[in-house]
């Protein structure tokens, strides 16, 4: 458990990273071939709903994610900022990881304003490939319903 | 230390979403039966003054709070995000791990607008039952004296 | 690697915990005598310009800057809270180790007022001395260009 919690906690860090440093391509590597990926709101999980505010089921569909965002140009507005908490409820079984971690992610718009612009909650499935952990499943619960729907950059 | 500073990190991140998930009933679990929780201000604290937001020394009366709160409905309108930092200060000694945390909480209000709620540290002492963590004392210090006298939820 | 990411997180949050609790005077002692303490902006590193906002290469520089802002007693207006992200893309290799780590920092001001003052990361060369980890370089690198060009209080 404690290796798991060292290696899920550096998972978290390198994947917010990754965004914040702009390097969006890099992102879809975080994930396993299969995947899902998939943003929602606390309102709308809690009630089940199958509505996502985006998702994903493949690293080829994250790719082409990251390519509309480079070609829509909208990425260079703004610059994101995570901090996520530690990892817990972690259950380990079967091969797969999982967990549950908060997150708070700031926003920098270009003009240098700094506003909070999303908090939440990973629910994770976490999977090892050649000693590395990827992500098979991730579920971002973002905690208000006021999220702009574009939303720009991955969270 | 190794594992202390796992197991306190573990304790911090479940405690944060124990509130964030809102079940308020399992809060009170974290504790030992008799305990001491206590919410005051960086202000009060400095100069020593008994004052609290809150405070509770027992298991009960941190059941009762939760009653209370459940009955005036006012925890609905909102939510909190907890994201807590590593635990520092660590001093582990006869039986009891003291230790401190920065935290940040945000709001999140039924209309979905977020904001920056409190900040502070958690001044803890913990203790080991049946291999668990339980905090024996708590003192929320925060940054802030402008806090929302009301408090609805705990922090 | 396990237990550089235990000693690194220590390090951080006391490093974020010193601040917060107003002890600047200890704050140099968290660097090695010679070092480097530089406070620059996203834009500015990503173009290599050496613009900092603020500078420092010894222990000593650290000292009479912490003088200097006691004499000023800007720093009475407001405190500060840091919440520090996992270390990662850590690398130890000839005695030093380099990390990264995100950074959120809270300011509250004297009226109670809070927000979010700055976000970045932590570019950093750590070196054992006698056990403790101690911080040659220091590189924050704040994600806004609009940072109070007075700067209070060290980040």
């Amino acid at each position: 458990m404690g290796n798991a919690f060292f290696d899920l906690s550096s998972a978290h860090a390198e994947y917010g990273r990754c965004i914040d440093d702009d390097r969006l391509e890099q992102w879809p590597d975080f994930f396993t071939d299969e995947c899902l990926y998939r943003v929602t709101t606390a309102r709308d999980y809690r009630e089940g709903l199958e509505a996502s505010i985006m998702s994903a089921w493949s690293k080829g569909m994250l790719r082409d994610r990251v390519s509309a965002l480079r070609q829509a140009n909208i990425y260079e507005r703004q610059a994101y900022r995570h901090v996520i908490g530690a990892p817990c409820a972690i259950n380990e079984a079967g091969g797969h990881i999982r967990c549950e971690s908060s997150f708070i992610v700031a926003r920098i718009m270009r003009d240098g304003a700094t506003d909070l612009f999303a908090t939440g909650r990973y629910l994770d499935v976490f999977t090892r490939e050649n000693g590395a952990l990827k992500i098979a499943e991730r579920v971002v619960v973002c905690d208000s319903h006021r999220i702009d729907t574009l939303l720009a950059i991955p969270l």
